[in-house]
Order: structure tokens, then sequence, then C-alpha cells
């Protein structure tokens, strides 16, 4: 669902019609009189059919936005999180994430949420992601990548001032990210044999010490760790060069050491197709590149492009997964 | 000339081949005879014809790489360089600032050097730029540009580790990268209105706060005395999206914290047109973004690309001054 005042639920209505042809089939855990009315008043013509199971979505798919009843309770303002709409928020995230585990669908995909808003009802996490963590059993283990057509980028550290996360980074936290990324790419994106090119951290990755030695100190020994577990591990690379289309093209994933060194590039070269993809969970799952939009919630203006290549990528991943 | 053991004598060979019948013309400051032997030697068709002025050098153009003889003491060996030839690579690089200074020329255009090599030699500046800060009594008001035909990038923070690079930001600072960049935008790159958008520093530009105070304590008061000054400046912006296709549509030049912020987002999106200009000379300056290359000199490899584009750009910039 994410947050119903933001502009998740005209997103998953154009989603359905961007996929109901042709994707795999998917179903929202959201109000179904919500998403009539939404549909309703942006002119979108989507039949939307409430439906019990995952197995009667899929029935469904190809001629109704099937959705699973989450009601809210009250009918969203938008761009106006509501207290009283927050349980329902938190018992879409909760509800999914079981039918993951419990393997009745494939894949969780997640719409933007507001974690303020969250907290006023008691949501006690920094986000989406601990949330999902926590409901899984996986504290501690979600690692954040970043995947578009033409990179796949996951930070070490994430979010925290540029600063700290000089401060945080740790040899032990690269190795960690680095095992987590490389066990998805084998498992879960049918690369058998995953690159990872590791980022230095300073310009020139350092220059040999004269602009910075956390690559000597941090980086190096990640690397040595790495390449004794059998990975195909290189770096450190400076940061400058190792995201151009000749580079880019040497390794399946690069592990940055803080978050615009990660999503610069990312950003730069595909702003919209780019997908949040948490790695180190038992369940896959993904969620668009963006936040609630506010701004422009409700005005029939909101593209669904990150959120329709989350959906095929939560396809591809959960297929690959269930093989 | 740049380091004679480097790429840059082919780059002069392959640039003359691509700009002789159209560009503007240019004179290598170089040995005649290493060229012309450098020609045979990669097969390169390229006449090599000493001149004594400038003006000779624009009547030869056409037919012949013109060139002001700076002899080196001894053959350079690529991949090799030599304490010997240092002097005539300082030599070069003095005579052209003369050239410029004295309005023979209309700008100066750098081949990369070996800083090391020039230090054993007694070359007492950090690199290429400082020294021709000081040659031309603008020591400290040097500011790099990295230009390409998608974006402008003004680092404040240059060759510093990322941990010195936010311990040395100051509000000052921004203001005087900024107020060159304008000034330069103005007077060289032919905007008479440039909008200068200033990057935040921290992800999310700080989040108001909960990511970083930067934002609030130096770069938020910087943007308030540009503003006193008259300047379109907007920010402080989220760094990851600040460089997609649209947001690049909305300023000029981008005013960015540290190194890898201005250069990874300019070499993933162009790796291989990327100009070094130094602002803030009274001399119009400008250089390929790389560097000697020994690793591929002497071999006929290496692509002109960025030095074309040096010449290119030094060209138009300095056409706008004379006027």
């Amino acid at each position: 669902m994410g947050c119903p005042a933001g502009i998740g639920g005209e997103l998953t209505l154009r989603a359905w019609l961007a996929r109901h042809r042709s994707g795999s089939a998917f179903v929202a855990l959201d109000d179904p009189d919500r998403l009539t009315a939404l549909a309703q008043r942006l002119n979108l013509d989507v039949p939307v059919r409430a439906v019990e199971t995952p197995a009667q979505a899929v029935a469904a798919f190809a001629s109704a936005l099937p959705v699973l009843s989450i009601p809210l309770a009250e009918p969203p303002i938008p761009g106006q999180p509501s207290k009283a709409n927050a349980p329902a928020v938190v018992r879409s995230i909760e509800q999914a994430t079981t039918l993951a585990l419990q393997g009745q669908v494939s894949a969780v995909v997640t719409n933007p949420i507001n974690k303020a808003a969250l907290y006023d009802a008691g949501f006690a996490y920094p986000g989406h992601t601990e949330f999902l963590a926590h409901l899984t059993g996986a504290i501690g283990r979600q690692i954040m990548m970043l995947a578009s057509p033409t990179l796949r980028v996951v930070p070490v550290t994430v979010h925290a001032s540029l600063r700290d996360s000089i401060a945080m980074l740790t040899t032990g936290m690269i190795v960690a990210a680095a095992r987590t990324t490389a066990e998805a790419l084998r498992r879960d994106f049918g690369l058998p044999h995953p690159r990872l090119a590791i980022a230095g951290l300073n310009p020139h990755a350092g220059e040999q010490g004269a602009l910075g030695t956390e690559e000597t100190t941090i980086i190096e020994p990640a690397l040595a760790t790495l390449r004794q577990d059998g990975l195909d591990v290189s770096g450190p690379w400076p940061p400058d060069t190792m995201f151009t289309a000749k580079a880019r093209g040497r390794y399946d994933a690069a592990i940055c050491m803080y978050h615009d060194q990660a999503l610069i590039p990312l950003k730069t070269l595909d702003m919209d197709h780019g997908v949040n993809v948490t790695l180190g969970l038992p369940i896959v799952r993904t969620s668009p590149d963006h936040g609630t939009a506010y701004d422009i919630a409700g005005k029939g203006i909101a593209e669904a492009t990150s959120l329709i290549a989350a959906l095929d990528l939560a396809a591809q991943l959960g297929s690959a997964r269930s093989h």
C-alpha cells in the first residue's frame, strides 16, 4: 500500500494498466474502495476486484486489479498523511511479509511510506527496510542495493552525514555488504560467478596515501578477506572513473563507501528506472526509488516507471529464488 | 608539451590530424625533432614545421604542425620520465604563459605532466595549475572547472582526502568558487546570466539536519551572500538527484563540495570529452582530463578526444575573451 496519502495508489493503478496484459501478476494489499474511488477521480480505466487469496489474484489479474483488502479507517486526503490510517499501512507490510514467508507470493514490493506518520502510530523502525528485517528475523543483515538496467550499486554506509559515514566505515561492514551482495547475485540474479568492484573512499582512491589512508587501513583488508572467500573482487577503484560505460562492463555490482558515491552515478545514468532491492532478507523485496511525493499526490501526474521496474525485478528475482 | 615520456606528443600529432583542415590553429611548444621521430614511429602522416612566431604558426597550420622549438636534453623514452628533460617541460609552460599574457596567443592548452619528475628538477608547485597561477600572478584565485558537452562542474575542495575536504570546507571557499565561476561563464562562455546550482554536502542535502549540518552552517550562508551579489544561485541540492538530465537543464554550472561529487557525474556521463578549465587566471587555460598514461605511451593507441575537446574549448573561450 505505502502511505495512502502519497502517490502509491496511483502508481499501483498505473502499474496494473501497464502490466496486466503481459506482466506477471501482482496483488495489491490495499483498500479496494479507495482504489476504486481513486481510479474514478483520476479517470483511469482500472477495474478493482477484492480477492481472498493470491491464487484468486493470479486468476483475476488479466481482467482486474486484484486487491487483498486492508480497510482504511478514513478516506485518505492526498498530501496529508493521517494517523488514523497508519495502522492499515503497517498491517499491509506485515501481511505481505507473512505471505512471502509462507511462499504464497514470490516477492514483496513496497510503495513509499512516510516514517513520521507511522512513528505517531507506534511504528518504531528507522524505515521500511528495518521493519521488514525485523518481521523476517534478519535484523542487521539487510543491505540496500539500487539496481537499474545499466548499474547495480550497494552503499556500505547509507543514512548518515558524510562525516559520520566516513567515521563509521569498517572493514567488517564492507566484507558483510560484499558477501551479502555476492550471495544475492548468485541466488537471485542468475550470476553464478559475480564480479564485485569495491570503490575507494577518497579522490583517486587515496593516491598511495597522499589523498587519504582509508583505502590502505580499511578497504584493502576487506578485499583480502573477500579474496580468501574465493570471491571475484577488485579495487579499491578511483570513484570518479569506476562508473563509466567501459568500467561498468567489468563488474556486476559496485560496493560503494557512502550514499552519494552509489546514488549519484545510478541516478545520473537512469533516474527513472532505479529500483531499491533489499538484500540479506529471507524474502525478495523491492521498492521504487522515490518517496511519497505528497506534492503531486492525487493530481494524476505521477509516473509509475520505477514501481513498474520494481515489479518486474521482483518477479525476476522471485522466480529465480523459487527454482 | 607536457611530459615527453607520456602520451602528450602522440595526442598533439593526432589533434593536428583531426583539426588542421577545419579547426582553429594551435602551435606546439615542443621539440620538433622528437615530434618528427614520434610521427614516423607511430606511422602518423604529420609534417612537423619549426616556426618562430605564433603568426607563422597560423600560416603553416593547414599544411604542417607548427612548433615553437623547445629542445629536449635527450630523446624521451616512453613511460620513463627523465630528470634531464624536466627543465624543457617547465620552460614550455612558462613560454606558453608568456605568449598568452602578451596576447600573442588567445589560450594555453597543457598536456599532462608528471609532478614527481618535475619536483626532481626543482619544480616547487603541487601541479600545473598552481604553477600557472604563480606565473600569472593569480595564486589563490585559481578554480578548477571540468566541462563536458552535457555538464560543467566546479569542485570547491579538490585534492585532499574526503575527510579533510569536509574539514576544510568554508562558506568563503564556496562564495569564492561561485563568484569566479559566474564571472567566467559571463566573460568566456557567453552566458550573460549564469545559473549556478550549489550542491549539498550530505545525503539528501542533510534532510533538515538529520543527516548532517553543513548545509545549514556552511552552505546556506554562502547562498545568502551570493544572492546579495545578485547571482542566480539555487541549492543546497541533494547531490544524488542534481545531475539527472532534467536537473541539469536548470543550471549552467554545478558548484560541488568535493572532488568526486563533481567528477563522478561528469565522467560517468561523458568520460572522453571532459575538459579541465582553470578559472580565475588572467589567461584562458584548458587541459585534457587525464594523466600522462605512461602505460600506453609510445604504443600508438592513445586517444586524443579529450585534448581535441580541450583545444576546441580553448579556441571558443579565447575568442570570447578577445572580443
